[in-house]
């Protein structure tokens, strides 16, 4: 066992503390944790706090949150970045880099007034750091390469030290070739716990963190320059159908919390409720600045909570509303072919995208038949299959499942929703008739005595209608 | 007349109602309401309710409201979804997808509270749902085709039912093939007026929803796997100078309300005033909770109301502030001739657009020479010609038109504003000179007693300053 | 000397005087101020008002306040509209339009209250107007050519008059052949102090606008017609490590204030603390209305201030969160070496990018290897050296200098921040064992008695976990 020339500075009883944020016991920890590694990317359980303060753990979609031991009133952690292979959703997988197996890291969950002391081991080819992100600390723990400590070289390990000064909502990425590091899936989720077990506590917590790739179908490696025309658009570099769905008790007070490391705004939306932003990067959101929304909009860099009661059951889609956020790679060269001979159309893009129907007048009938080959290691373009037959959806796309009778931390995916008698969309099979009248003419002519009838220039009510001149 | 098996179901008594969005009387619907259909782009007059609840009825710019008729104590509405023609301004029409005959569909307009049942006939080649942004609704009327009803097949009628929850601003849209459906135009607003007449009541609304097209010069069908290089940037798919000028009376409480179904952000920026959100797809905005803004950003997928009082008569330049997105086609492949030979720059882009002045040193006497075909179907990038000129601009840019004098339901364009004397910049005819000096030396050696002099390293009351060594 | 008809009928006293805005004393004006200009992109000191209201001015990055004179109760600014030459950073100069010798142009400042005469002349190849974005006013002093005013054609100088109803954050750009003349960087920022000079004061107040450029390595002049693929991101026409950094004392109270007028959002990211808007170019945001964050999302024609209390010393990174944002001009078409031969992708990269370090595991001692030539005229795409190594990063970056015992008026660099001792991360020169365990096995063998142990369907404290099967 080797002692650095700090530690030694610290044994000797030589090392000032200055300012709130400087932590001592540096030298009690005569060894490291072990840093955990994960193979799969699939969601782990919850780590439920059995002593210290209580708080409800997190849940990452298809991740995990890391370990840690205690030494003195430290709580030590252990991150090592690597090369990783990640599978995207089933059949596809992309080499990456990430930390402890995956892309992203695992989420670091702690408790405000914690002291932490994070290892930092790089396996990769070059240089590297970590910023921890909207944490209070001191300027030579901020992780900036070059600026704040030096690149951790290659087969280094660095200490990062410091006092979680307020609860929130956290990532970690590297601030050393900053852009190609991104761009390879290096980041990762850092919750702080309030000390308080009932401040704004929720029953359910879920986190992910948003990173775009450009791979070439066929391909495995990100191209690491590209500014704007990414193809894979993840969560948790997950792509729909893979992303875990978001399993939720009727009643259950739920948060959602999600960080955007691409190269664009994601407005994240969710059906069936309405909700407010509870919490950002910066701290909580006070109840009375915030607004009721259906879309939140992340920029880069931000990171957003949202919070609301789960009090409508279902099956409530929930996505990035950029349309093209929700296909995957192969979306992205197809042609118009609207307008153009159907069968020939039809043809081609059934050629690239199985699943793909736009001319599906036989609806799933015409499914079958669509079973032409990928490229290697390609996702079709929208995929994913309900119990009413293709959500023609990928990307950034995952369902939150409301259902009653769910047990506390029950995370298993139920099924599709079974809907109540009555309450789905139903085909008519009356007669069907579409007036080629205008609205005007048909409100003149109309036999209905319920019907609202209004004529330009007339003076219903409270209104004087003079008509603009055409 | 048929009926098909769910409402035989209702009609024997064995439909349970379950949930507080179940609604009843389905069977009593013999028929389904006419489909009222549009050939032309032009503003239609609100709809004024002459029974039930009061309300201040919407404009839609270029656009209208869907008639309804009452069904017992149904609200009944019929879309049809089609391909359809629309204008985006006089000289270019583009083949899309929409409903009743344009592209967006009608508006559709209810009170909090009511019932409504809505038909939807699918004209399209291929299948296609209903999505009904931001209502809160049971999970199977959500319209998420695959997830939570089947598609509607081709040349099928489907129908949703739900009880309107709230009031608000909101939207309908497929969920079903939803990149191509969008991007073939297919979108309409919903607005829900509040069951208190006097809840935030405002004297003129106007609505629109923002919509990307990608044409090529020439062709009428977009493409529709574009992901971010789109040229033509739509309100209510009409681009400058084919929108509506949103005309005000001086004094009225106005309303402005927006969504986003492109594929990026739109700053909208209105000149005058400084206005806050009032309503946004999730909810009422709390007065408390809003921020003063020129430029209200509208992410994808959301929507915005702004609210203002029109105290400043003019004619207020209404526009997103990319200034990209105020272009029309033709702006997208100009090259750069600054600093080239000026004349053969000039001539290059006179055969591109006529209205360009990218050289203008005559002014308007240069316009009358620029007389150069255009292709077929296609908008100069730049026009719009103002009582001072031409305005330069395209796509997403309308004017608001503060009048007074207005009667109310007045929305006939008052062409343009006549400005008070004495209000509009003038030129100086006297002597220019442009100082060789830098500001400190200005500062030093200027005779005009009232100049603020400053001078670097002085103390000047209440700061001592040392100014950084360069 | 001569009078223009205008002038001439303000003399004759036929001109009336018509709503709050309009202002009076045209006639007196038998000169026009000169213009100062400026020829070197450096920081100019803030201009201290000797007289008159009380105010802390600004400073401008890189850029400088506009000199004024009264006249009467007027005060007069003079505008010149021309082309510059502007050095984004040392090494690399850009042919831009601008005001004054520079672009941006020369912030103006001026007091809530003021009456404001403010000359435009028009050195520019085409015609110009200026809109003053964001302030109240009549609608023929708001600058959009053709609409409100005529183009000022070329060689002319007009007047703009107008009273500042409020105080704020606003700023100044063409309206008239509006995407190439910003494109070009014409755009200056315009402040309104607070008539109360306690209000919401603050001891340091920084402004910068953001613009976009897109210059092909070894050109000069900007691409105007781009929309996306800009790449030189720039706060003030210039790219870091062009950039002023922003000194402050321990302990003040900082404002930073900031415009977009690029064709995408901007998330403003400062490190070391979280803060909240306090002013948009709409007014000042009650405190009860803002939200705590660590990255304020700048849309496109919108305008950010936030404040905070300096109390944490250090080197602060500042910048966009957008990657590509912090990136000069080669690094935007680099391809991926990752999994390629290492010495062959470290080669070629090295040709392009000296400071590029992708495969860096020799760290600094490889830089001095790395000198090879750029093009001309042209920046590494990475760049800017820390006190430990390069820190990497290029366009919107600079740094947040905050140190102790600063006097007041003291913009001057410190230099790096002497981190106090124990405070950097550093090297663990210990033994380090990855464990190749999951952390469910981690966590079960753990012999460390305060280690968290959570196992899968156990029922610690409130939870009861049924673990999801996969």
């Amino acid at each position: 066992m080797t002692f650095s020339r700090r530690n030694f500075l610290g044994a000797s009883g030589t090392m000032a503390l200055i300012g709130a944020s400087v932590v001592s016991g540096r030298t009690q920890a005569a060894s490291i944790p072990e840093a955990a590694t994960m193979k799969e990317a699939v969601m782990q359980p919850p780590l439920v706090p059995a002593t210290g303060p209580d708080y409800n753990p997190v849940v990452t979609l298809n991740g995990w949150t890391l370990p840690w031991r205690m030494n003195g009133d430290w709580k030590e952690f252990h991150l090592v970045a690597e090369p990783v292979v990640r599978e995207l959703a089933p059949g596809m997988v992309s080499h990456l880099w990430g930390y402890n197996g995956q892309s992203p890291g695992p989420t670091i969950e702690a408790v405000e007034g914690d002291k932490v002391r994070i290892f930092v081991t790089n396996k990769l080819p070059e240089h590297t750091t970590i910023h921890w992100h909207g944490q209070l600390l001191p300027s030579g723990m901020d992780g900036v390469g070059g600026l704040t400590q030096p690149h951790i070289p290659v087969g280094k390990t660095f200490v990062y030290e410091f006092l979680l000064q307020k609860s929130g909502t956290f990532m970690y990425h590297p601030h050393s070739d900053e852009m190609l590091q991104m761009a390879m899936g290096m980041m990762g989720f850092f919750v702080v716990h309030p000390k308080d077990p009932a401040f704004r506590r929720v029953d359910r917590d879920f986190v992910f963190l948003m990173a775009a790739y450009d791979i070439e179908p066929g391909a495995y490696v990100p191209r690491v320059a590209e500014m704007t025309n990414f193809n894979m658009w993840t969560w948790n570099s997950r792509v729909f159908p893979g992303i875990d769905p978001l399993v939720v008790a009727k009643g259950d007070k739920v948060r959602i919390r999600f960080g955007n490391l691409t190269m664009t705004n994601h407005p994240i939306h969710m059906h069936g409720y309405d909700f407010k932003v509870s919490c950002t990067d910066g701290g909580w959101v006070p109840e009375n600045a915030a607004w009721p929304e259906v879309t939140i909009d992340c920029a880069v860099g931000q990171m957003r909570a949202f919070d609301f009661v789960a009090d409508n059951p279902g099956d409530w889609a929930f996505h990035c509303h950029k349309s093209h956020h929700t296909m995957n790679a192969m979306g992205h060269d197809i042609k118009t072919f609207i307008g153009v001979d159907k069968k020939e159309a039809a043809k081609k893009i059934r050629q690239l995208v199985p699943d793909y129907m736009p001319m599906g007048t036989a609806g799933m009938a015409d499914m079958g038949a669509m079973e032409m080959p990928l490229p290697e290691n390609t996702l079709p373009m929208m995929t994913g299959w309900g119990q009413f037959g293709s959500i023609e959806m990928g990307g950034m796309f995952s369902v939150v499942k409301v259902r009653e009778g769910l047990a506390a931390g029950d995370y298993k995916d139920p099924g599709w929703f079974q809907h109540p008698e009555g309450t789905v969309s139903f085909e008519w099979t009356g007669e069907v008739q579409k007036a080629e009248r205008a609205p005007a003419d048909l409100l003149e002519t109309s036999q209905n005595a319920n019907l609202v009838v209004v004529k330009p220039g007339s003076k219903p009510r409270n209104v004087n209608h003079q008509w603009r001149n055409k």
